[in-house]
């Protein structure tokens, strides 16, 4: 795949045609047992329909078959990048969803507060999963010291979660995590990998025990459990690789972090649709890609909430025209992943792709749907093509060899 | 791919069975805004129908979605030939193209006759497109000099382009393009990417300053820009890798340059489809697989011309019944990418195939257009893997272990 990044660089060439990339987070479903329609088969949907129809549809898999994608892999697959060549360590990942404005060489790491008995064995990895409020009192007492020269910034995820972020010269990642994934050992002593580690490992560890120290009255989370050592890695970024200028226009921060990491440029935007919409129309002269992020989808098919997705499906159709209106020369509607509401997460199953242009040579489906798209001129293909295909679509690759 | 090719290697065997290859060149197509209907669909394909309606179809991709194939990808891919991993180099290519009897150690550049000011400096890369008959006259100018003792010949290739090719004792081709591909800059000096090949680096400057003092009087083609250095590439023969003893019947240089480059032995041919089907049943005893290679499609396609794309595949399905009337055991009918009239060249739209066998396991497909084909057994997939289906198909090939 990163030939294939290669090969997509050798032949990109810059245009003025658009590329919009709508994102509907989690929106492949399963179906109602009693309807026999998923969530984007029960909704209302005229204006994705309409576009289905002109389009070509089909069905993409983020990662490949089986595989449940995170946020990030399925994302990284739909910016044309091999998820799994183009891993992004757990610490950075938390960091992102929380908007921690990460430096170049800051290592982060994932924490979990945890329960330790007398004996310093832990005895819940989760502290009774604590909740948020009393997370943000916890790192609060732990943030903001330094050790060896090296601040440390420790800041709230949710319930027993929380990151650690290192901040200073010479630091590195090759070390061990402390969390031993189970119950009933102590937690593990950090240890280097490599012998220019070393320092890094005693920081961690001095960190560890500096917790332990001001924790310990403050049973069940008397202790905590750090894993995946990262920095941000460099990725190529879409401007050097596709010779694009991407937009990204995101209500959340995990995904404007995902988008910045692949060097695309952060738009201020709102929360809802309407306003995702409303900034895409304010800088569509300025850029030539748009990333946008539709997040209600995956959080109703989380909640298993089937209602609210539809709820959610519906008012992005109903939107939609404020998109079309740009007139694109190249639209691609889909998902990172399916997030099924019966499965309360998201799942392995493909997720429907629509793709609207000029030269798409459309096919007979007529409906954007799981069911439909199974027969789309698309077929089934691996969602990394699927920035290939819209600048295909858009006459930005020239002719591969002669 | 390689691993693939290996894996064929190790399981083909021969047999008395023989497979057809009819390769329409720039098949595929976009629907006249009109009809709704590509080339293919609005050709009367009575023969062809029939032969989807026996058979087996689907959608193949030569190099990968969104990818645009020259013409050498799309074949390499059609002859089970990863086209990112066999790559061709452009002085070769060309070379191929207008039937240069290229030796093992030839080394082959693609030239542009270019305008340079009277400050050296590039003004147009194609010095205004010269017509053929200029670059023929230029090129006899140039022809048949020789630089410490390497043989050098010009040759015309059409308008602004020609090839040089260098023939001698210890050439190579790892030296750099002159060519800027820019105006408004000097062309470049020729350098050595490494120390051995110092030597050619020389022979090329040399060769660009003689034609710079024999084409000074010839404005606007008063330079040459070369790029491209390269030597036949040694590629895995058919008859190596699949134990298939192959003919190729092409009326045109490229195709039958191609055929060779995997192993082919090339018949004679006339330039009509009907001459080359004659070809076919005259050969038809003597080798049990042939590539059919159709210009006129990919002519007309590349012209803009929809009439008369439709015309040529309808002659194509008017001869058809001389070739099934062989009775090959398999028959593949596809194209080695997509050139719709209405873009004017070639395109990255995937390519309808139709494999028939007496073993295809037959699909619902009754029409041999790229609607049609979507729907097909085949699905879409890899244009590579046509040939590992064929010899299937043929029986020839063993099962894969145990």
């Amino acid at each position: 795949m990163e030939d294939n990044l290669e090969l997509i660089k050798s032949i990109a060439k810059t245009s003025p045609s658009k590329i919009v990339l709508l994102v509907i987070d989690g929106l492949g479903g399963l179906p109602d047992p009693e309807t026999g329609k998923t969530e984007l088969e029960t909704a209302n949907t005229p204006n994705l329909d309409k576009l289905a129809t002109k389009g070509v549809c089909g069905l993409g898999d983020p990662v490949g078959l089986g595989i449940t994608p995170g946020s990030a892999p399925g994302h990284l697959a739909l910016f044309g990048y091999n998820p799994v060549s183009f891993s992004i360590g757990r610490g950075v990942l938390e960091a992102l969803g929380i908007d921690f404005n990460l430096q170049s060489d800051d290592v982060a790491a994932r924490g979990n507060f945890c329960s330790v008995d007398e004996m310093g064995l832990v005895t819940d990895r989760r502290a009774g999963r604590i909740s948020t409020e009393k997370c943000i009192e916890l790192c609060q007492l732990l943030d903001g010291v330094a050790i060896e020269g090296i601040k440390i910034f420790v800041c709230p995820v949710r319930e027993h979660r929380f990151i650690v972020v290192f901040r200073g010269d010479g630091l590195t990642t090759n070390i061990s995590d402390s969390d031993p994934q189970q119950t009933g050992v102590a937690p593990m002593i950090i240890t280097a990998q490599s012998p220019e580690a070393s320092r890094m490992a005693g920081i961690a560890n001095q960190f560890i025990a500096q917790a332990k120290t001001t924790l310990a009255e403050h049973h069940p989370a008397n202790m905590v459990l750090l894993r995946g050592f990262s920095t941000q890695p460099h990725f190529p970024t879409m401007g050097e690789t596709y010779k694009l200028k991407p937009a990204a226009i995101a209500g959340y921060p995990m995904y404007r972090g995902l988008a910045k990491l692949v060097g695309m440029q952060v738009l201020e935007t709102g929360t809802t649709i309407e306003d995702e919409f409303t900034t895409l129309e304010q800088n569509y002269a300025n850029y030539d890609f748009f990333f946008i992020h539709i997040k209600g989808t995956d959080s109703a098919g989380e909640d298993g909430n089937f209602n609210q997705k539809v709820r959610i499906i519906e008012q992005v159709d109903k939107a939609l025209p404020d998109l079309t209106s740009l007139k694109p020369d190249v639209i691609v509607v889909t998902g990172d992943h399916s997030t099924p509401a019966l499965l309360k997460g998201h799942s392995w199953h493909p997720v429907p792709v629509l793709l609207y242009s000029k030269w798409c040579r459309s096919d007979k489906v007529s409906e954007f749907s799981e069911s439909a798209c199974i027969s789309g001129g698309l077929g089934r293909f691996s969602a990394t093509q699927i920035i290939p295909l819209a600048m295909a679509n858009a006459l930005k690759l020239n002719k591969f060899s002669a």
